[in-house]
């Protein structure tokens, strides 16, 4: 409970001050003011998050946090649950999704177990690269099925919570550079990020679209019906059956939306309580944290909820096809990057977004001024 | 003229079967079906452009196209004619947006002067790698005012057209890379293509959202105010002023919509017409030609009024702040991948597309399959 008290009494603001600074040097340059968008608002919202005039984005990490759910016993996936270990050991041999496109970006992806139901044997996997880490942070086998009590105990929903900012302090501490730039060594609970620039999150967890739909209708107050979707592609029947479990975990375990710890016990998952960490990890140690779909807009509001101020850390990588993301992210005040209806989950639309907040970046610094590049202003 | 008829009659059809192919692997990759939503769609479009089931981005190509606007004396823009060459003099030293972002995806930049208003001197610009390159096609000192008379003369136009096919002739021929894999020598006029994967295009020419906006107009219908935006930032009086040249532009020379070289003729541009031949150059040799925003939009009307068929060739990147792109887009069916409020130009959204289009290929070609990885189907 100390990590998470000190993380939350330590989440700063954005630095207005250096964001002004950027502001001008955007508008002197060779392009007419404001003419790349969204790229100049990633550009000074980065400047904002790490206080820094030039940015750089050396190292990226996608934490991709794994975990079962105990209310797949409903039926609400179109997948089995053994599909969650099943793609733990793709991630380590490099063949999902997330893999391909955080390589794309020189991304490291840390694959964590939060909670997957079997006892992972990782020790066989010769990872690749020196990009994919595996951690084994479980929590517990799982789940219970939150339609016939609470999902988990509240020591385990702060624990899992606490583990998401453990990961961040420990890639702060572990980074690939721990030597700072100004020669000072790398101080552990500092505002600091040498070993860490930009962060994304992500998931795998079969039925996890089931306790984020939970957690996202009782924060924003929308119907379960409006925030459930098909997930990995169930049918009418299981959408329906989806819809019931939501509601009966709900009627049943009563979350108390003004206490999101008690939310994520009842309603939510080990990987989402992951994400709510890793986001205000970021938020503490002022590194941007790139959210990606509904599962991690999950964890992003059970972040917000306990630290309203952590939102200014958060940029949204892409609207999910999931039904309930959409209402997340208004809720929350976030203006996603992406649309391109993607559902996949695992950090995958973290991923392309960061190379979006790559391209704001070299735009803010690689490009000329006008005065360098003596091309005329205004009439 | 000769050049231009042959490339109109030898654009083919999407290859669908190479498409069917793609998408059974697509739904055999480990992930649920479709869950990567519009890049799973883009990659089984560009197999389908290039007919190969497993295509490659090796050598990306951003065509940067230059020229004036005798319009321009109307006061419709922001910024004065002699940014034109001074920007040309920026891309050169590789200070622009589009080196920046071309950079990224490890694209190259060739900067076309199409009709720029002076003789550039770019002997003493000592180019900064082999990334960027220039080619002097000057048509013309910029077209004429097009309030006055045509903007250029019908011969003038085809030459701007067939300078765009020429310029994908040439990067066909003159590839980096000009070995095929099958062993077999580039044939010039052959659907094949070694020395460029895909194709960027992009603008410069102050004015340029002006007969943009003309030719829009008359193709889509829409009326002039309807398809005219703000540009490079005029206010309010310049927009009514480029509303007003746009209308006697229109009213005075009468471009026959059935007859798009006399709509370029008319109310075009050099650097438009060759965006046009560069679209239409792309379409007959199979390779994907991802167009930038409201400019390269005008482009693609004249090269999809020209061959209705060349649209399947074409990636729409993003949909400008600019007002008439959408209309435009709408107007060929083309769906935009971004929507980052970018007003640009210079080819600066097709480079960050491209990177999604290298995601797209990413995914097809390097994910495992259910099988590979032994991860379980749908319950």
């Amino acid at each position: 409970m100390q990590l998470l008290e000190d993380t939350l009494n330590n989440i700063g603001k954005l630095d207005v001050a250096i964001m002004a600074k950027v502001q001008k040097r955007l508008d002197n340059l060779t392009k007419p003011q404001g003419s790349l968008g969204r790229l100049e608002e990633l550009a000074r919202h980065i400047a904002g998050i790490t206080g820094q005039e030039s940015p750089a984005l050396k190292h990226k990490v996608i934490f991709t946090l794994a975990a079962d759910h105990g209310v797949t016993e409903e039926g609400v996936s179109a997948y089995p649950k053994e599909v969650t270990p099943q793609m733990v050991y793709n991630f380590l041999r490099g063949g999902a999704g997330i893999n391909v496109l955080a390589k794309q970006v020189n991304a490291r992806v840390i694959i964590v177990d939060m909670g997957v139901c079997e006892k992972l044997q990782v020790s066989g996997y010769k990872l690749q690269d020196d990009k994919t880490a595996f951690k084994n942070y479980k929590i517990n086998l799982g789940t219970r099925n939150f339609t016939k009590g609470p999902a988990m105990s509240r020591a385990e929903a702060i624990k899992a919570i606490e583990t998401g900012i453990k990961l961040v302090e420990e890639e702060i501490a572990n980074g690939v550079d721990p030597i700072r730039t100004d020669g000072r060594p790398v101080v552990m609970g500092r505002p600091t990020s040498n070993g860490v620039n930009i962060i994304g999150t992500g998931d795998m967890g079969i039925g996890n679209t089931t306790p984020s739909s939970a957690i996202t209708a009782v924060f924003t107050d929308c119907k379960a019906e409006d925030v459930t979707g098909y997930g990995t592609g169930i049918n009418e029947s299981g959408w329906a059956k989806k819809v019931e479990s939501i509601k009966k975990g709900i009627a049943l375990n009563k979350p108390d939306a003004s206490d999101p710890v008690d939310v994520l016990a009842k309603v939510g998952g080990y990987e989402i309580g992951g994400i709510a960490g890793v986001i205000l990890g970021a938020a503490r140690y002022r590194i941007p944290v790139v959210i990606d779909g509904f599962i991690s807009g999950a964890g992003a509001l059970i972040a917000t909820r306990l630290a309203p101020q952590a939102k200014d850390f958060i940029i949204a990588s892409h609207c999910s096809q999931e039904r309930g993301h959409k209402y997340a992210l208004a809720h929350m005040g976030l203006k996603p990057l992406l649309d391109l209806n993607l559902r996949l989950g695992e950090g995958t639309g973290a991923a392309l977004a960061m190379s979006l907040c790559e391209s704001a970046l070299r735009i803010l610094n690689e490009m000329a001024t006008f005065g360098e590049a003596n091309v005329s202003g205004k009439c």
